[in-house]
């Protein structure tokens, strides 16, 4: 199974591609899509949805796995996350991938068995689980990529029966 | 000039289209974009893209006024709403449309000169101006076309050099 993790935000998006077979993990492809901040808020959502697309026509993700906030200081900050968030799942609709979402909190249940770990484990625990060398930087792709994991630790143990979006 | 208002929304997205030419306003078109609560977001969101797009294909808008929001009282409302504002903005920018965004203040002050009118003095003030022979239900559409109005008449003023997205 190919699982897109997805970070999303306005400046900074976040991916990350993962094969999951028979318990293994394989790292297909990452990256960040970055917007000018001198950019309007439309064309930034536009880069994002172009590249997205790109992305998931390259990569053919068997699913997308998201993540979900609850929980943000700034209601500014809810609002353009938001909407970055809805053209990351308006294009994972319109490509016809199945959606799930996932929590900061099941992200980090998930990879450290601890809701209140900290960012530099989870980051420690995506390199370990990944087997990769080097701890995945910048943070957003490091973030979409625990996602992914999560996903397929949730797959792994229910059959893609929990957590449907 | 013609001029596309949208109150963007997960469950209802307001939408109206006013031609504004020597300072008289004509109603083209107007309504509402509804989506069902028991639909998952990704597919309410993709339905809000798709019927907008044929809005402006239809109505080839000159420009789209939207609503920009800073307070909501939830975090999850602020969420739900920058993901459909998110769509909006998408599809004018990818359609080429000029973003134009107006606060419900900027709304308020515009129809009745005064921020703190209450909806029904907006409501009243949209049947008026556009010579209606009752109140435009429902609300969210009366509030796209109130943003129309907003932009009318800040254009109509400064010739589009203000508030340009």
């Amino acid at each position: 199974m190919k699982i897109l993790g997805i970070d999303p935000g306005t400046a900074t998006t976040g991916w990350g591609v993962i094969k999951f077979e028979s318990g293994k993990f394989k790292v297909e492809g990452c990256g960040c899509i970055f917007t000018p901040a001198k950019q309007n808020q439309a064309i930034r959502l536009a880069h994002i949805y172009s590249e997205l697309v790109k992305i998931i026509k390259k990569e053919k993700p068997d699913v997308v796995a998201i993540e979900k906030l609850f929980f943000i200081n700034n209601i500014k900050t809810a609002m353009t996350v938001g909407e970055a968030r809805g053209v990351c799942l308006l294009v994972a609709e319109q490509s016809r991938v199945k959606i799930f979402e996932y929590t900061p909190l099941q992200v980090k249940q998930s990879l450290t068995g601890y809701g209140k770990a900290e960012k530099s484990q989870i980051q420690m625990m995506v390199k370990m689980i990944l087997k990769l060398k080097e701890i995945p930087k910048p943070d957003d792709m490091a973030d979409a990529l625990a996602i992914a994991i999560t996903h397929a630790h949730c797959c792994g143990a229910s059959g893609f029966k929990e957590k449907k979006y």
